[in-house]
């Protein structure tokens, strides 16, 4: 596990007891989430933008259309925060000031730079693919030349990230033990339910046990 | 169902089929989301946090600490993004250039003013604690005068937002029906397990209904 230091901007002001620093704990997380959220600013007004993401290395790969004001604003290299937050449950104190919510997020700060070269975009779609369904590339049919064209991809290095997790039960302080209500952790998780078949689907072809049984820890 | 035009900067750029300006469409899933991405930015650096929210009409309440960055920068009337997102399943196609999420968001922009009312900020915080758990705040400990002095609510006004959404099967062309590869969407949802009581409960309290069954729906 590699620990690095905050830089100013990432250091946890607040609940510093949540933060954590280690690559690992930050990857694990950007792995795990499906949807990341992309913030920049246009004259002045930031925006907040879902958006799906992969992973290669150190490097965090952001796609999609060509025309996107999105991709073509972060590819001009103005300073982007990515954001991914997992959901783990709600936290049910005794008083309402103690209520709390189980999570685990990471922000990424840096700046995009747009990829060029079509075996490095290639690489970032198969993971992008990848990232939401494992072994989904080999089954798919492939970008053409012209679909990459059509397609943005812009990577950000994870050279500045820290993350914040918050896990256990209520921290209710003692004088308020007796406050006559259910205590206690309702753990939340995003489950996968029965896939349904494109209409179109080729008769006889049955979903891979990497869709039946979806999970994404 | 109240439909307003969008502003500038909320209409929708890419994807239009995805837009929707009706205020209903937004709020509700204002109102399912759990989490929102606050987005502002700090010496030309965005950054976006991960926060609860809860919606009292019109307005948008957001709480943390009194001595939180993000409160105190919100509260000085910087430009704000809070984006709501709710992912409703992967949709995987026969090709790689048609893979999908479905999806639900919702991009709310404005300035926040801080709530120093204290009867509309304990209305905002009985908004928060009912907008996670219904029900809940009649069972807690309200918070005290000095709770609410330590704690920082801000609002904004729910009057410059669009939503996104994407539903329903790949949209694979014609020349791609042939890859043999099971396509579909595979449903994602945000399920609830068992409740952990806290080990510090008082002997003989069950939880209520209202988590024991809970949904987000």
């Amino acid at each position: 596990m590699t620990t690095s230091a905050p830089t100013e901007r990432t250091r946890v002001r607040r609940r510093t007891e949540r933060a954590r620093y280690d690559r690992d704990v930050c990857c694990a997380i950007i792995d795990e989430a499906l949807v990341c959220h992309v913030g920049f600013a246009i004259d002045g007004q930031p925006y907040v933008m879902p958006a799906t993401h992969a992973r290669i290395g150190d490097q965090l790969y952001l796609h999609g259309s060509a025309a996107s004001r999105m991709l073509r604003t972060l590819a001009s290299g103005v300073p982007v925060c990515v954001t991914m937050t997992l959901l783990d449950g709600l936290v049910l104190a005794r008083a309402a000031r103690t209520h709390s919510m189980n999570y685990r997020s990471v922000v990424v700060l840096g700046t995009a730079i747009e990829v060029v070269d079509p075996q490095e975009q290639m690489a970032a779609l198969k993971a992008l693919i990848e990232h939401a369904l494992p072994g989904r590339w080999r089954d798919v049919r492939p970008p053409t030349d012209r679909e990459l064209r059509e397609t943005a991809v812009v990577r950000l290095a994870l050279s500045e990230m820290s993350a914040k997790v918050r896990s256990g039960p209520p921290m209710d302080g003692d004088g308020d033990l007796t406050q006559p209500c259910w205590a206690g952790e309702l753990p939340l998780q995003l489950t996968a339910s029965s896939p349904m078949p494109d209409a179109r689907l080729t008769a006889g072809i049955e979903a891979p046990d990497s869709i039946t049984r979806y999970r994404r820890r």
